[in-house]
Parts: C-alpha cells; sequence; structure tokens
C-alpha cells in the first residue's frame, strides 16, 4: 500500500503540495462534529482548484429535479445538501499581496489530520523575494460545542520584515458546483461587522432554513495582545475585520477564531442573532486551548469505545481508524431528524441524506459500538417519515397504508428521479424492517417493536402485499419489475434478493404481531387499533404470500439466482475483462452493461450474509463461487460483504484484499472520484467486514457468536462490542481470543464453536 | 362525430373564437410546403396563450442534452425543431390602439383551412366603439415557389371613420418554448429595412444555419394603389414599414405582404440576401392571385394523384384528407436531406425530425400515392447516413460495420437520452431494413439494392448478430434487454417483434446476397468488396441466428408471446381499466404500467401485420383476440394497425371505430395534446387504415391483391395506387370494386381473391 498519504495508525498525513491532488485532500482532510462539517479547504484564499464545501446538518435545498423525460411519480424536486456560507475564510496579505498558494508556491507543505484528536494542521513555508515565512494553521470542530468551530493561524517571520495583514471574515457568496439551473440557494438577511466582530445571517430559499455565523478573534504578536488598526469590511453577503501588522525577523503573529454556527434547526430565527453571539462569546471566554482540550477529551471518549486495534499492519489500522473518525464525525446520534448522507460533510454528490446504506451498512456499527440510543434515533427517523413512505407508496398506486420509503430522502420525501431506481429497487424497504430485527436482537429493547417497529413493519408488509401478483401460469407469487442491489440490472424479474427481503419482512411480522399478541395483548390491540390491521384477512394473505412466492433457482448450478433469467446471459469472469475496460460503468454503454453478467455490488450474496443462518457453509461457499467472480465491485458497498463471506467460507488472501479495498477506498482513491467527497456509508461496512469478517462476529439464535479468522498478516486484532448492555471488549491473536466482560452482567457468548460464559468483570480465553 | 370543428369533405372550419382553443386550432390549421411550414399564428398581435411557430425544413440547434443521470452512451445533445423569425407579422392599429383579440373580442370568428387549395382564411369583426370593422386574412406557403409565402390582410369600415395603420414586419426576437435552458438560438446578422422593403438575416448558434427572410407589400384602398406615408422601423432583430391610412364608411384597405424564405441548406449565405430580394421581387411581380392560382394547381396536381373519396360519411372523408393534406404539406419528397417530423410544421415537441416512423408508417404512403422517387429520398437519407449509424454502434460497443440507427435524429446522429428507448428500442433497425424490401416490392428498382441497399442491409445484420448471445442453458439464440414498439415494457428480454424483425433482416439481406451473385456477379463483387463482407464467415453465422433464435411463445394459447415472462403479469383488460384513469401513461407510476400486462401499441401485432403473408387467418384472429383487449392504444400509431388488422380478420365495427380514431385523432383531439402539434407521423397509418383495411391492399407474392372490407356507414371508396410504373384507381362500392388501369401496361392483379387481368387503359369489375 504505497499511497498518495503517509502510512501512519493514527494521522493521515500528506507532506508536499499536490495541485493536481487538492480537491482529493480537501475530501480526505474533512472535518465535522454531526452538527456541521467542511472540506478542507484553505482559510488563506486559493485561485486553484478547489472544491469549497461548508455543510450544516439537516439544510437543504429542493433543487428543481433535471431530467430529460419525465414519468408520473417523479418528485418534483432533488434535496440538494447545500454549500453554506463560509466560515473558515482568513485573507491574509504579506507585503500587500495576497497569500495564495496557486501563485506563491509553498515549501516544505505538510497536512496531517489528527484523527486521534479530530484536528487538521497545516504547515507551510512560502519565500517573499528573498525571505521566508512560515504558517501554520490548526482548526477543529468542537465536538463538545457542536455549534462553534475555532482556527489557530500563524504566521512566523524567518527573516522577513514587512506587513502582513490578517482579514477574517464570513462570506455568504456560495454556489453549488453541482446546481442544476446554476442558482444560487442563499438569500442574506443580515451582514454586520463591527470591529473584533461580525455576523451573517442567510435564508436558504424554498426551505426557507436560516443560518446565523457569527465570529471573533484574538491577535497576538509573539504570544502578546495586541490592538492593531482594524479596518472593518461590510457588505451585503460578507462580513470581515482587517488588521494590518508590522513584522520583523522571528516574530509570530497569530490570528485565534472563533466561529459560532447557528441553524433553524434549534434555534428561532428571531434570536439567532443574540443566541449566536453569546455562544460566540462563551466559547472566546474559554479561549482556544480549552475548546481544544474538550473536543479532544471527547474523541478520547470515542476512541475508548470505537477504537480498533489492528497490530502488524499500519495500512490495515490507518484504514479503519479512518472509516471510524469519519462515522464518528458526520454521526453522533444525538438528534433523530438527521442521517447520514452518502458524503457526509465532504462533498455535495448525490443530495439528500439517507439512502438504505443506512440500516443495511450503519446501524450494525452503531449498534456495536454506540450507546444503544444512536441507533434508536436512525430507527426513530424512518419511524417519523412512515406517514410521507405510505403518501409515497399511494403515489404510485398503492393503498390501505401500504408504505414505499424512498430511494433517497432528506425530509420523507422521495428526492430521485431514475424510474428504474425510485421506483423499483424497493429492496430498500426490506433493508429498514431488518434494521428494526437487528436492533431488537442487539439491545433486546421489545417495547421499541410495540411502540414504533411494528407500525413500519405492517406498513412496509402492507406494500410487499400488493406489490406482488399471482402468475397463474406459475400458480405462484412473482414480483415484477423491481432492481436489486445490483444496479447493474434493471426492471427484473424476480429478483432473489428482494423477493427474499419481502418474504422475510411477511414473515417476521407475523411472529412479532404473535408474540406481542401472547405476552402483551393490550400493546397488540393498540397496535391493532393504530394500524387498523385486519388480522384474518392481511395476516392470511401474508402468510400465503410467504408460503407461494416463487424464487429463481437454478438446478444445475444449484443456485439462487439473482433473477429469471440470468442464465440466459453469456456467462463471464470479471477477470477476464480488458483492464482497460474498466471500470466497465465509466467505458461501456448501459445497455451493454445490462446485457452482461455482471454484477456491480453483492446480490444474492447480501441476502446470504443477512440470512445467514438459513444456509450451510457449503451453500454459502458455492453461492460465493458463482457470483463473487462475476462482480465487478463498482460500488463502494461491494468489497465489504464479499470480505465478510471470504472470511467466513475460508479464504483469507481475498477476505484481506477485498478489506483493503474497503478500508481504504478513499485513502487510495481506488474509483477516482475522491475529489467529489469520502465514501461515508461504505465505512460502516469497512467496520463490519473486520468485526463480522476477521472477527467471525454474529448473533445466531440469540447467542453472539465470534469465529475468528485472523489475517495473517496481523499480530493482533481488538475492538469492543456492546451487546443487550454489555461492553465486551475482544482480543484476537494467532490462536486464541480473549473476551473480557467490561460492563454489565455475565453473559454466555459462542466462542470458536463453544459456549462459554463470561462472568461480569473477567475475562475468558479460548484457542481459535 | 361533433367535435369543435365543422364536419366538412374539403375544409377544416372553426365558427366563433375560442380563447382556450387557440393553441389547438394553431396546429390544426397549420401550412407547410415541405420546404417551410408554420402554426395558425395570427398576423397581427394576440397577447392571448399562444405557441408561435414558424419552422424551416432542416434546419436545428443542438440543445444541450437535459438529463438527470448520465449513462455512456448518451448523446450530447437534443436536436431542436426551431422556432425560426416570425415573417407572418402584420401589426394593426386602428386609431391608434393595436388590434389584439385577447383584448377586443371578435365577433363572426371564423377560420377555414382549404385543403384542397391549401389556404388559410380567417374572417371575423370587431367593434371600435359604436362603429363596424371587418377583417379578413387569407395566406398560404407557395408550393410552387416553396421559398415564398403571401398574405392578403383586408380591413373593411363597415361605419368606421379613423386611422387604420398597418406595420408588416420580420421579427427575430422570438423563443422555443421547450428550450432546455431558457436560450435563445438565433443571432442576428442584419437587418435592413427599407420603404416598402426589408430583410433580416440570422444565424443559429453552434450549426450555423443561416436564414434570410425579405418581405415587401403592396396596400390597396378600394382596389386602388397608395402611396402613404411610411415610417421605416428597422431594430437589431425587427424590420417593419408602418403605414397609416384614414378610411370612411365602406373603405376596404388590403395589404398584400410577400415574403421570401431562403435558408443555407439551399443558398450560400454571402448572397443569400441579394438571391431573397430577387425572389421576392419575382414573386411581387408575379403578384399575389399568379401565386395563388400556381399555387392551387400544384395542389390540385396532388389531390389528382393521392385524393381518397368516400362518399356517405363526411367525418371519415374529412379525417382521411386532413390526413393526406398534413402529409402532402410536410414532405415533397424533393430533398433527401429532409425526412418527416413527428409534428413536421405544426410544434416543437419531441424534436429531431426522423423517428422509426417514417419507415414504418410514412413509407407505405408515399410509395403508393406519389411519384418513386419521393420514397426512394427517404431510403436515400438512411444510405446517407449510415456512416453515423455505424458510429453509433461503436459507441456502444459494437463493432466490424454493425450499424445502430438512431432513435430519433436530424443528420444521422443520436439526440435521444431514455436509456431504455436509445439503447434499447433497437427494433427501429428492422423498420429500415424492411422498408428497402418494400420499395423494391413497389417499384421494382432492384438497382437500389446493389447500389445502396444493400450496404445498409449488411451493416444491419452485422448488428444484429452482435446483439444477441447464445444462451448455453436454452441452446438457442436469445436477445436481451430490449424495448419493443409497445414502449410499456422496457428491458425486456426476446421482444417477439425485435426477434422477428431481426430474423427477417438477416435471411433477407441472406437472399439477396444470393440473387445478386447469380444475377449480376460484378454487382455482387462490388458490394463484397465496398463492405467488407466475409461470407464463408459473417453469412454463415447469420444463416445460424436464422435457424436457432428463441421466439417466446405460449403453449396454452397457442400465441407468439411479446416477451419473456409476459404471461407472469397479471392478465387484465383494457374495457376494465377504470375510465378515469385513462390514459393510463397520464395516471399511473411509470413502474406499475411496466409491471402491467397493458400494451401501448402494436408489438407482436406490428409484427403479424408486417409479415402477415406468414400466417393463417386464423392465427392472425387468435393474436388479435388476445393482444388487441390488452392494448390502450395510447401511441397515436396503434389504431392504425389494429384496424388494419380488424378488416382483415371481419370486424368492421372495430375497424371503423379504430378507423376513426386515427383518421380524426387531432380534429378530435383524442387524447388532450394537439396544441403542441399534430400527429404527422400517425397520418401515414390513417392511409394505411384505410388502403390496406378497407381497401384490403396487399403485395402477396409478387402480386398487388385488394380484398376490399367497406365499412357499412360507406356508399363508396375509391383511391389511386402507384404500383410497378402502373397507376391505378380503385372503386369500391358494396357488393362491386372497380380497377382501372390509368397508366402503364397491363397488369395480373388479385381481386376479391381471382386474379384479373387488368390491360393498358381499361378498368375491370368484380364482385366482392
Amino acid at each position: 500500500m504505497s499511497g498518495h498519504y503517509k502510512s501512519d495508525p493514527w494521522s493521515i498525513i500528506e507532506e508536499g503540495f499536490h495541485p493536481a491532488m487538492q480537491e482529493a485532500s480537501e475530501s480526505i482532510f474533512s472535518l465535522g462534529n454531526g452538527r456541521m462539517g467542511q472540506r478542507a479547504n484553505f482559510e488563506e484564499q486559493y485561485s486553484g482548484e478547489t472544491l469549497q464545501g461548508t455543510y450544516l446538518a439537516g439544510i437543504y435545498y429542493p433543487d428543481k429535479t433535471r431530467v430529460g423525460w419525465w414519468k408520473n411519480g417523479y418528485p418534483e424536486y432533488f434535496a440538494k445538501v447545500l454549500n453554506a456560507p463560509n466560515w473558515i475564510g482568513i485573507h491574509v496579505e504579506i507585503n500587500g499581496e495576497p497569500l495564495d498558494l496557486h501563485l506563491l508556491k509553498p515549501v516544505e507543505f505538510r497536512r496531517e489530520l489528527n484523527m486521534r484528536k479530530g484536528t487538521l494542521e497545516r504547515t507551510f513555508a512560502v519565500s517573499v523575494g528573498s525571505q521566508q515565512i512560515e504558517i501554520s494553521s490548526l482548526r477543529f470542530l468542537s465536538m463538545k460545542r457542536d455549534e462553534v468551530g475555532a482556527i489557530r493561524y500563524a504566521v512566523r517571520s524567518v527573516d522577513f520584515s514587512g506587513s502582513v495583514a490578517f482579514t477574517p471574515y464570513i462570506d455568504g457568496n456560495v454556489v453549488n458546483r453541482d446546481s442544476n439551473y446554476d442558482e444560487k440557494f442563499w438569500e442574506m438577511e443580515e451582514a454586520i461587522a463591527m470591529e473584533g466582530k461580525g455576523f451573517l445571517k442567510a435564508r436558504t430559499k424554498k426551505t426557507g432554513f436560516v443560518t446565523c455565523m457569527a465570529m471573533g478573534y484574538d491577535i497576538q504578536l509573539n504570544g502578546a495582545g495586541l490592538n492593531p488598526v482594524t479596518e472593518v469590511i461590510q457588505r451585503e453577503d460578507y462580513v470581515g475585520n482587517r488588521i494590518s501588522v508590522e513584522v520583523s525577523e522571528g516574530d509570530e503573529l497569530v490570528l485565534y477564531k472563533y466561529v459560532s454556527v447557528l441553524t433553524s434547526m434549534n434555534h428561532d430565527p428571531g434570536v439567532m442573532v443574540k443566541q449566536g453571539l453569546e455562544i460566540l462569546s462563551n466559547a472566546m471566554e474559554a479561549g482556544y486551548n480549552t475548546l481544544l482540550l474538550e473536543h479532544v477529551t471527547i474523541w478520547e471518549n470515542i476512541w475508548t469505545r470505537s477504537d480498533i486495534v489492528i497490530e502488524g499492519d499500519t495500512g490495515a489500522q490507518q484504514g479503519i481508524r479512518f472509516n471510524i473518525y469519519q462515522l464518528n464525525q458526520t454521526y453522533t446520534g444525538r438528534d433523530e431528524r438527521l442521517n447520514i448522507g452518502p458524503k457526509g460533510f465532504t462533498g455535495e454528490k448525490y443530495g439528500g441524506s439517507t439512502y438504505w446504506d443506512t440500516e443495511a451498512y450503519m446501524i450494525p456499527f452503531y449498534l456495536s459500538s454506540s450507546p444503544r440510543e444512536v441507533s434508536r434515533n436512525l430507527l426513530i427517523y424512518r419511524h417519523k417519515h412512515l406517514e410521507k413512505a405510505i403518501e409515497n407508496g399511494r403515489k404510485l398506486g398503492f393503498s390501505g397504508g401500504a408504505a414505499l420509503y424512498p430511494m433517497v430522502t432528506m425530509n420523507g420525501e422521495e428526492c430521485h428521479n431514475e424510474w428504474e431506481i425510485t421506483f423499483e429497487e424497493i429492496h430498500r424497504n426490506g433493508a429498514i424492517a431488518f434494521a428494526i430485527y437487528n436492533y431488537i436482537r442487539y439491545t433486546g429493547d421489545r417495547d421499541y417493536l410495540s411502540t414504533h417497529g411494528l407500525e413500519v413493519l405492517i406498513a412496509i408488509s402492507r406494500f410487499w402485499r400488493q406489490r406482488v401478483n399471482w402468475s397463474r401460469e406459475r400458480q405462484k407469487y412473482v414480483m415484477l419489475g423491481v432492481t436489486g442491489p445490483n444496479e447493474y440490472e434493471n426492471n427484473v424479474n424476480n429478483n432473489w434478493y428482494t423477493s427474499k427481503v419481502a418474504s422475510w419482512t411477511l414473515k417476521y411480522t407475523l411472529e412479532e404481531l404473535v408474540k406481542i399478541r401472547d405476552s402483551d395483548p393490550v400493546a397488540h390491540a393498540r397496535i391493532m387499533e393504530r394500524t387498523r390491521l385486519i388480522s384474518s384477512e392481511e395476516c392470511v394473505a401474508w402468510e400465503h404470500i410467504v408460503q407461494n412466492l416463487h424464487f429463481p433457482y437454478d438446478r444445475e448450478q444449484d443456485i439462487f439466482l439473482q433473477q429469471d433469467g440470468y442464465m440466459d446471459k453469456e456467462q463471464r469472469m470479471a477477470a477476464d475483462l480488458d483492464p482497460a475496460e474498466r471500470p466497465i460503468n465509466q467505458h461501456w454503454s448501459w445497455d451493454r452493461i445490462l446485457r452482461s453478467c455482471f454484477i456491480k455490488q453483492a446480490d444474492v450474496l447480501q441476502g446470504i450474509f443477512l440470512f445467514e443462518d438459513e444456509y450451510d457453509l457449503e451453500t454459502i461457499r458455492r453461492h460465493f463461487d458463482f457470483y463473487e467472480p462475476r462482480t465487478v465491485h463498482e460500488s463502494s458497498l461491494s468489497p465489504c460483504v464479499h470480505s465478510i463471506l471470504a472470511s467466513r467460507i475460508g479464504r483469507p488472501e481475498r477476505a484481506y484484499e477485498l478489506y483493503l479495498r474497503t478500508s481504504r477506498l478513499d485513502l487510495d482513491d481506488y474509483n477516482h472520484e475522491v475529489h467529489e467527497g469520502l465514501h461515508i456509508t461504505s465505512m460502516g461496512g469497512t467496520w463490519m467486514s473486520v468485526v463480522y469478517g476477521f472477527g467471525g462476529m454474529r448473533v445466531s439464535e440469540g447467542m453472539l457468536a465470534f469465529d475468528p479468522k485472523l489475517p495473517g498478516e496481523w499480530n493482533s486484532l481488538w475492538f469492543k462490542i456492546g451487546y443487550l448492555d454489555r461492553i465486551l471488549k475482544i482480543t484476537i491473536e494467532p490462536g486464541r481470543m480473549v473476551v473480557e466482560n467490561q460492563q454489565g452482567e455475565g453473559i454466555e457468548l459462542s466462542l470458536a464453536g463453544s459456549t462459554v460464559h463470561v462472568p461480569k468483570g473477567e475475562a475468558r480465553e479460548v484457542s481459535c
């Protein structure tokens, strides 16, 4: 692994300035604190290629849908993640000339994302004539005070004498690169600059979200405060202060910039300026060092709970930490109105904030490595959108409370518009049902079912019922016109995975209804009332579908077929593809991709992964051996699932190779697209490929199990798992594993095939 | 048939002014002369709802493709039919107030499209205070001088005294309603107004087409020339003359406006102004009445050759004449660079000029009712685009000279961008091959094959070969991922119709190659050379596909299945649909349409229609009875084919009902969309439903045959047919038919089942 960034267990480090890599590095070095985030844009002016990105959680704009050919049911708009006013800006002039690394080539350029501390540091030197200046900046978005950001920006003269001017500012003149009609999305409401301070209040068009960003600063020369002459700059969309200071050889001029960023998600716009200035003033009172300390302390706690330690393989270690770091700075789980966008706070592509990725790839991570509330909030998010999902179903012709959750959403409404995805990639409904099941089995929070879960399950079951039809020809139910997780097939009939999650949802809903009826008749009656469920008709129909749904199957190969007719395709292997034609989605026309047998990401294998308990090892191996060689892994969500299954069936090399591909996808930029932002949602998959794959973790028949497969490259692996109110620390070394029960009552576990009781506070070792 | 327009055998007449119908009537009353055309916009100002449309054949703009999600292979642009500078404009002021029918409600409003003469006349009266003025206009686009248009615009004072001002003008400030990015498409090059004359020269952006429009006029008061004071108006994009005249009670003031419209399709832009002024001056010298007479004479000749006379049913008569009229004013066949756009000169929707409609629906009409050159030019058009079709194939991954003709084109390049259509609705290639076959059998022009036709057939055959693949499972070739003519199914496998035309193309190409080899070895060698055909490899492969192509078939029903899996759908009948949900394409989401069994337009039946000779009557009937009840006829191309087949299998009522639907589609606005323009290309289908359907015409085993089925509503039907250099007049009455051989040698025909020789210049009668 010799990538662009230096290998280091705790940091991402770039040495040397590489303008061609600037947008990629802006993604890689992104910062966030769950409430807001930003790409690693420079504080000072940069006239080279850059993608400016400042993002505020939950703030979006309904950009007019762009489409050549309208189809009934398309959404009117597409929720765009918005580039918000820029609050990191510090314009720097040296002897009146702007500091701009596109013009003044830096030397000794270095940046470091310190993942342990959650800080971004940048150091470099520039020459002014024959004189040298060293510059460093350190910034963070406080995890403690999630509406506060701070920057230390230092200019040190090596042998320079002359003027240095700082203009810390907030700039509302921002655009999205991918706006459909080149519109600006923000309208300025107020911009007031005064000496030492300024704030800017802006409102999004249409959606009417308001943000108020306030800034203040301190300036020190060689550690001592200054009261320089200040020019106050105020324009309609800009506030700033220009401070010019004369420096001599050896001087260090430091600007501490503090910002508060508030939004109408949490504040009344009427008092937002006042509250913003208060929060700013509290932060400034605490001071930069205290803010930093608070922030680092929170990160320490996060790492204590969610770190994964891999010894003997720095690339793998850095990869997994990068994933865990990004997940934690994207979503903290404190706010059930938020979710995990595909690019998090690192880019604007795709838009919307919620895909099925959340349920299929993120919830497992948060379930095991965060307090229960985090996953619960992700479930509540969907429960809050239930009415809109039913409305969406109605729009597409379903009735009686049938819910189709959107493919992409911000507020519960669909905002994606390719018919083959929007209308047909309906397996997302299954992932949402499965997440409820997953949550219950990891947390034991069965109350959630009667208060929220079953309503969602029933609405989804109603959808599945209407989405199948009886084929007189087959004497079976069929599910026509679907797109599975493998989006390289569109509008197919009887996609095995979709039918499988549909059937499973019906079965699970029926089972839970019976359990609740037997255990808590009052809760059961309440659910029946709330959902107007007609048990004698609806449950009977569901059961009939469970018993009679058609699943495509190939007798000769003894495998479940991805869809009807899959074997009619020319059967080729991905390895036989001309490397010059890969990725095929950049080289082949869409029809050619569709006609081919090539698979974008796990499809049948996604089902085998979810319902692994139902299949013996030989069946899993047979399906892996059939499907994986036909898979081109052109989705970021692909390698992780395959890595887990490869571990399971005893293919450690393949598992390890696929693991590196998922964990270092962005760091090594496998798909040449990291400049657009990071693949945040596949990072949950990376975590799974370690814990489920190499750790061999499963919940099987109500018992947590580990069956480790440590890669040969690793000396050891350890991580912590939250499960039914325990916290277990799992350490895996060649030939042995140790489980320490760090919190909660004693528990029976299945360790490498043996059932072992691990008492409270104790550890147990088994060989493996 | 009680529609909005008055029933009349030769005219379309609207009485009373209906602002809500204005855009619809602008479509209905459109004029054209093959070289240019226009919607029936008013000459004078109209501030109500209107769709301005002036169109120039072959002139287009490559509007940037609009698409939400880009797929490899999508074209960069979409060729838009352009709204060109407005040359009909005559601004009218009465006592200084603009005449505007949106403001001054007219009385006794009437317009008439006289189809026999090819003129548009409009008369109405308005009140100015208590005084009455009568206005009439008559305009035409000369069929004789196809770059000339003329308008007679008369204002008669009933009891009005005051000033009347005319401002004849040409206005370049025009837009397309449906431009993707609200761009203007024309740049002005020159606009010069002088007394009595003016011209405007403009250039299209990107494509660089140039037009020069020049105008002149005469003005007469009560039949006598006038020399009034003239105000010359010249702006960057506008030229006009304002002439104000005092009129008194009983006066008639008449403006004759003459225009020449030249384009760079036929003129060097450098001398275009000079040539335009010359053509204008010649036209003015000839004068309005002479121009009109020349024009009407051409229309008389057209009607002599292509009229269809239906006695006893004015609605049906008007309907068929409207279709024939529109076809003839859209395409005259003089220029092989032109084609027949879906809206002709009546609207801007869809863009592009050429769809498979040309080959499937128009060529049969022109073959029988126009000189051979007309159809030949349509074939040459595709031959000229062969290289681009091969290039298009290459873009999609085909090689070795395989051609995929575009779904929609202006200049041979694809300009449509829905993957399920652009990449998959490939049966268009089959229609292009079939048109060659059709042309040969109607004209006997076998030379065309060796000089042009076989090159096209070979390139298409090469495409079909690569588009199928061998299914090991079935031990057959399959054709995966196609969209048939029924666009309510997307990305299906083994669409019967597409496979049928593919197989037929291969077979026909092989047959013609053998025939030419045997009859003209030199021509054969030339073709082999030009196409680099490797007979021993390619022809063998084609033959193998012909022998081993999979066709879906349902044993139980004994029918060819539209595609694999069609019988898995819920089988419902269109008649059982809730009328409130029709047309389903306006009420159902796309996935629901796709999942349903409902058929947009003939698909299997399109194949049965094309290859009817291969099927016995019982087979045709069985397929009609299976598919037609499942067909919602939501394409303008649907009713005609079904009407023909209904005639064939002895369902006269259904045939008649479907005929009215096709022939009066626009006049009665069945689909509520006539305001966007007329369905020009389905008009060829209407003609077929009379001649093939009720006339029962076929070419079968090399003999022209008629097996008439006169609808009970009609007293008689007659039409003329061109076939192998003869012109035959066919008259059908209840119980008898007469065939008159008006031109060419004697011929054997099959009349109502008997073989009859009809000598040169004679007539034969048979009972039927």
